[in-house]
């Protein structure tokens, strides 16, 4: 029995406790974008910090311009440096506001457990997206220590707050101290998802983002409807109008100059997507829809993984409650996102989007843009060590090959990463589609935790040489 | 001096305690649209009723299906039945919410006497609609009574508690109570406005009105942006590239058959406007805007009195807090408001934006829509023997002819009036354009508080020949 079957053995004997420890930090409404959830977000770094700190790392809760950062530092096997990889976990402990809380069959932050397809599953907001996720590989750390009194390889952990919200206070923090950090040799990121439940999947490549505010102000201040309309600009038509057009019948972005850069995928990528079988009649049937809304003439994968798109995610303006109010709001904004692919510079998109939307209101409205956040789109190199080990271990876990597959979504940190510290990132995650990920009703399967906990321990295991 | 002038001299020696009245109805919030005001509205019908009653009225709050209505008959003078005209008051004692909240200068529910350019104010939700303007004519009333012991005029009234919320549960109770309404010879309704402070004015044509609720339901939960950008139908996206489309580049409405029924100005009534001498500059420079924002080719007051417009007054969807959330919404929806002139009909319009929408937005989008309310444009024919008598009894108060106007704002009811009870309205009101109707820091001027209480008391006399 080597020494990772040992270990193996006692994260599933210790099972309940690690599951335990997972639902503890979900109790934690740690909403990064909220202010009144400022403590909560303290606490739940607090929570990850003693975890480190009882498995022999030097962790500390450090302050950044937002709310704090979890960092952790272990030597590895004594007399090892230089032998051993050195690896750096990436995490974040902040989660998505729950609204709207109505559609919740459990309260967001009182995870509970239910018996599913797959078996038990638990529901709470974060319970992926990431502190389920994370907590994996903190269980990995513990079942190494607790079985070895080490680690196998020498880490740093990184576990931010502000993952929802831009990491605005996180990417100087990673910028002043580059010195601590970039020596590791990889990134372990675990926020990322399988094919499905029986097949695991490593993310070669990432979209990008950029996130604004847009706010249209009109007049000096709500007017009445009959008294003034017909004569007064009214900032919701306007707005309506304008990013009415964002994208035209064949679902192209319009943004002036979107598509510079974003090349078209290989033949090579493109039969590899078509192999793996997906069924976008299923991926649109299971959410109650039955045609794509995007770029007519791309395939599903190829939308989802390789082209950049654009959503309003948020709008609002005037009144919104039961009966009538006939007003004429004095502004209205709307929250308006671009998902970027490799190629696509985040700058141009953003003055883009702002002559876009100036060159088609009225004269008298005044725009407002706010940047919540830029990053470009990411490819992973899939023929590194790292890469390589992940898919071993992700075989001998689940029977066979992990696929590699591209993220619709976006880990701006990844880019952060390659920028200041130069390191990669291996993307290893253990989501399912369905996992209502910044929805009401978040979960995540309780399998996916325990295999996911288990393919970290194997992947310690195997570039520790264990 | 004649009767009319003691109850003037009245009116002026306790004109404090009509101000304090008007001050003391104002505290109570009675927000119609909002279910947890519903105790409110019914205080505020007691309010009412009880000042009825103190002055010889027959008075009781009568339940609808929706907030109640304050009846209220009284016989005028003895033996005079036939001899002098029977007049039934409408007004409305609810008010529109208050939000957005944080705009106002004072509580809005707790009337501030402020010193402005033509003396003193009074800020407060309903300080002019119609709270002010309904205890005008309820002091008329009283000073009526303490100086002669009666009224010089058979009277009626009706003050309902949902004008702004389309008064759905006051209309089928005037049809059910037709019989009790209909002897009546003229309605008097004072929730327009004057020129300006020193110009009296009589509302002789008012826009109609549709108001409906459209929301657009795409996928059957909200999803996360990054995987599902691209493919999954965004409802906000969708419904800002439809309501976007409701006005074309000349300010035109879009919705097919919109414009079937207008007509023209006459050229007497576009010469008679034209020497009202408004400045469409400074109408626009006071709400800090600098150019109109409606039909092309049209002059400000044929758009404002005699042309239908549209104007969406709310819409809401997805994220709208601080910071991100990258969601696609499972919703979206919107207030949309059809101001009409005579000649449309609401059903016809309403069928059309609902043909307009369902047009323009993708198969998987379901829309449903709420219809809140219906009232075709209106004109009141200008040489009535009523009409006849509040210009003069204006002109005697305020030393100049009250000019004949067109309101842009709508008073559904007075179509109710005319079909279920076969009646005329004669809409005498005193409100300013700079009230702030329908919007933080509304206020009413205390001149034209008691100018407009005088004006009634006025009235009141000359039909009774006292």
């Amino acid at each position: 029995m080597s020494i990772t079957d040992t270990v193996l053995a006692r994260i599933d004997a210790t099972f309940e406790a690690a599951q335990q420890r997972w639902i503890d930090w979900l109790r934690i409404p740690s909403i990064s974008a909220q202010p009144a959830h400022a403590a909560d977000c303290r606490a739940a770094a607090a929570y990850a910090c003693a975890e480190l700190a009882s498995l022999g790392f030097d962790a500390t809760v450090r302050e950044t311009s937002g709310h704090p950062v979890v960092v952790a530092h272990h030597p590895g096997p004594v007399g090892a440096a230089g032998k051993v990889p050195h690896l750096l976990y990436y995490g974040h402990y902040d989660v998505q506001p729950a609204d709207p809380i109505e559609l919740w069959h459990s309260p967001p932050f009182e995870p509970t457990v239910v018996d599913g397809p797959h078996g038990k599953r638990v529901y709470a907001r974060g319970a992926v997206d990431d502190k389920g996720q994370v907590q994996m590989w903190l269980s990995a750390f513990r079942a190494w220590h607790e079985e070895t009194g080490g680690m196998p390889c020498r880490i740093s952990v990184l576990i931010e707050g502000e993952e929802e919200v831009g990491s605005t206070g996180f990417k100087p923090f990673v910028e002043a101290n580059r010195e601590e950090f970039n020596k590791a040799d990889i990134i372990v990121v675990s926020d990322t998802g399988m094919w499905d439940i029986d097949t695991p999947a490593l993310s070669t490549s990432l979209r990008g983002m950029v996130y604004m505010d847009v706010v249209l102000k009109a007049a000096s201040r709500d007017l009445h409807s009959g008294m003034y309309g017909g004569s007064a600009l009214n900032p919701i038509n306007a707005l309506a109008t304008a990013l009415g057009q964002l994208k035209n019948a064949e679902g192209r972005v319009m943004v002036p100059g979107y598509y510079d850069g974003v090349r078209d995928i290989s033949t090579r990528q493109s039969n590899q997507w078509a192999a793996l079988g997906f069924s976008e009649d299923k991926y649109l049937g299971d959410i109650g829809l039955s045609e794509p809304y995007g770029e007519k003439g791309r395939g599903a994968l190829e939308r989802l993984w390789a082209r950049p798109t654009c959503d309003i995610c948020g709008i609002w303006g005037g009144y919104s409650g039961p009966g009538t109010k006939t007003v004429i709001a004095a502004e209205a904004g709307a929250k308006v996102s671009f998902r970027l692919v490799p190629g696509q510079e985040p700058g141009k998109v953003v003055n883009g989007f702002k002559a876009f939307m100036q060159a088609r209101v009225p004269k008298d409205a005044k725009l407002v843009f706010t940047v919540h956040g830029e990053a470009e789109g990411l490819e992973i190199p899939v023929d590194s060590p790292f890469v390589q080990a992940a898919a071993a271990v992700l075989e001998e876990e689940y029977g066979r090959p992990a696929v590699m597959i591209g993220c619709g979504g976006s880990i701006p940190i990844v880019e952060t990463f390659q920028k200041a510290l130069g390191l990669d990132s291996l993307l290893m995650g253990f989501g399912l589609d369905d996992d209502q990920v910044h929805s009401p009703n978040e979960k995540f399967e309780v399998r996916c935790f325990r295999q996911g906990l288990r393919s970290h321990a194997r992947l310690l295991g195997r570039l520790g040489g264990a």
